[in-house]
């Protein structure tokens, strides 16, 4: 184990640049820690001529980057490619089936293909790490991996993209509407040009289903996830949940029971007094709710370059001591596989926004739809004129079944009264 | 790898019986994760007629806990007898120099003899783990030995004592005195008959010593951590930083630069935006500055049965699974030994109570023995009346140096114009 652990690198954007700075910025301390040195041999990147401040004089380019799975040179493979398919998941196969250790940064292609990627981790013997796909730089996949392994895991849940959390709590401490808020965000490099991997909620999907693979030795099932995007959140949404107690949060939510796995991507409201309502700007944070260890709270920096290199790094100090076993904490072959629990049972409180034409009769009509959906009011506010000559009038029901929250919602739809669609947000209660 | 893992437990109070009753609830799921199963083989515990609520009646007593060291039929010895030094310790150097595994909640023991102790384990190739001893169920020392590894960490820091952090709380949700928080935090089994231990701060510069260690890589050094408790924060105290726009914690916090390796344990003052101002109840939290990651946080129950075994357990599937190295993230020998930074040149901004006597010419007195300590006052409360017929006098300086806050305080001490001993609070800023 005194040999230094050789690792070629497919990628250079600004993980991969980081990968490479934090590798020599921390070298001593990581030899230390690792027990060896972590060289990197080689490089592919598509463009050589970008200057990406870091030296790579002494680092062979290649073309590319299924060459790395092959060369004798290397033990262990980065792919800080991204995408579910293409390159990366041809890499990652090569280089798996090839006994290579493989980290990576692509929750795309690990909520997709992971368990395909394990088992070919499991007959090579090979690592197959992934603590920078969900969460940048807080090592929660560690930590439920062997933090909380001696739990069963009832509930798994959190802010899983940092573009949706800085978006809402911009429009929460400043008053502004989704579309100025994500311009901002898009100026300040926290949102993609085309930011609908993030917005729409399909990134937090992809972590949500490792995580709830992790959290309950299930098998992956990204295609289940019911994934609600932060579009439809306007800035009253924002106002009135906070003048209600509770603050507005993209969260991901998984749970295992006897109903099966239910996973949901979906705008919540949590109350002020909540952890996650405190996670302000581009953090990320995680809830894991274990039968032993109670709640565990995880909070840090989810994404960019630091925090990204962080943790592959980690990754591969890991493989670097040897540390490492199956990549979803058991083998494949012994995670369950839970059917998607029906979500209409869930109970929990609802959030609800109407848009009403302001005549006599709509208020009548609307609670006379939620008492024949079998809905319950807790709290109510009407708001004068909207912008669009309308009344604000939003709610927060009682605990109900969630299927008689979404029928309430589908008695009033095409009424005449309705000027918008209504709004559904769910309740992040205890 | 698919034989058992035999472990023999030395203790049966309240933790011992949580491993006990943990390994059997989750027995498949532990399996399943640590690939083998894990099962109790011996046990020792002074008496033997208590009733534990589990089953021991397959497991073998034996009275003195350093023949389970010598058994052949254990592969890891758990520890959860308590004290740094005595049998405790005795067993632990017996299990490692017999190599075998040991695990163990006690966190003395690994304040005071945790290098010796890795020593013995490295020598010998056992596993020496530790999870439970700091922060309970909060899987914070992987965090550190594993999750921020890549990072050189600059502070690290937290509230590591459940019982002070209970009692802190309840002074200022229900406005408290000191004595009335602790009889409380006594009647509802938070807090010891003889809680010394915890309220003076030495459970929490036990816990700091081992963070520090692992956190910067130099060598544990408990004897040079900082001390005070918090007998001596007053509601007043409470009600006044509040005032001031800021929470009272008992925090651990260490800090590794050119001027050394800086401990301390004191009651300080936490701006109430900062994450640790949320930590409510018993509760314990570290955060972790890195210069890749940035800020990480964790949050969870520091203390009882269920947190405890499941650290305890995350250890032994660590240990099951083959996953474990050096105990403190490196080789003995390549930690640093750091000399104790002076404390003095620390920069903060701090807080001030003074009782003091109602009459002309007091508060020039402090004035000026600010201005000569050159300590500038950046905001301050008087309030009339106390209960011993003094003023209270509280104020918050401007960032200065450390010695020249307490030269300030210096100069006053014996004046007759204090009713009370001056009490200085340091704040916690980012």
């Amino acid at each position: 184990m005194t040999q230094k652990l050789r690792i070629a690198l497919a990628g250079l954007g600004t993980v991969g640049g980081g990968v490479i700075k934090l590798l020599d910025a921390n070298r001593d301390l990581i030899e230390r820690r690792a027990g060896r040195s972590i060289s990197v041999v080689a490089v592919s990147a598509r463009d050589r001529t970008r200057d990406r401040g870091v030296d790579l004089s002494h680092t062979e380019w290649v073309d590319d980057p299924m060459t790395l799975a092959a060369r004798d040179d290397v033990d262990a493979v980065v792919e800080v490619i991204g995408g579910a398919d293409g390159p990366a998941f041809a890499l990652a196969r090569e280089s798996l089936n090839r006994g290579k250790a493989f980290v990576t940064a692509n929750k795309a292609m690990v909520a997709h293909h992971g368990l395909e990627l394990a088992t070919l981790a499991e007959k090579s013997g090979a690592a197959l790490k992934y603590e920078a796909a969900v969460a940048g730089g807080i090592p929660v996949i560690k930590g439920l991996r062997e933090g909380a392994a001696a739990n069963q895991i009832g509930r798994v849940y959190g802010i899983l993209n940092g573009t949706c959390n800085y978006i809402l709590t911009t429009m929460e401490t400043e008053g502004r509407d989704f579309a100025d808020a994500l311009a901002e965000a898009q100026a300040k490099g926290y949102a993609e040009a085309d930011p609908s991997f993030d917005i729409d909620g399909i990134d937090s999907a992809h972590k949500l289903a490792i995580l709830a693979s992790l959290a309950f030795g299930t098998r992956l099932d990204f295609p289940a996830v019911a994934i609600t995007g932060v579009r439809d959140v306007t800035a009253a949404d924002i106002a009135e949940a906070q003048a209600l107690g509770f603050r507005v949060r993209l969260v991901g939510l998984a749970e295992a029971g006897s109903g099966g796995l239910f996973q949901r991507v979906h705008p919540c409201l949590v109350p002020t007094d909540h952890p996650l309502a405190h996670v302000a700007g581009s953090l990320n944070a995680v809830v894991a709710e274990g039968n032993y260890v109670g709640r565990l709270f995880f909070e840090g920096r989810g994404a960019g370059e630091g925090p990204t290199a962080s943790a592959v790094v980690a990754d591969l100090i890991d493989v670097a001591r040897g540390e490492y076993g199956t990549a979803f904490a058991m083998p494949v072959e012994r995670l369950t596989a839970l059917p998607p629990a029906p979500t209409g049972e869930r109970r929990g409180r609802a959030y609800l926004r109407f848009t009403v034409a302001d005549r006599p009769g709509v208020l009548a009509e609307i609670t006379a739809a939620m008492r024949d959906a079998d809905v319950s009011i807790e709290s109510m506010i009407q708001r004068g004129a909207t912008a669009d000559g309308g009344v604000l009038l939003v709610m927060v029901t009682h605990v109900s079944a969630e299927h008689c929250v979404t029928d309430a919602v589908a008695r009033l739809e095409g009424s005449p009264s309705m000027l918008r669609p209504p709004m559904l947000m769910h309740i992040l209660d205890e």
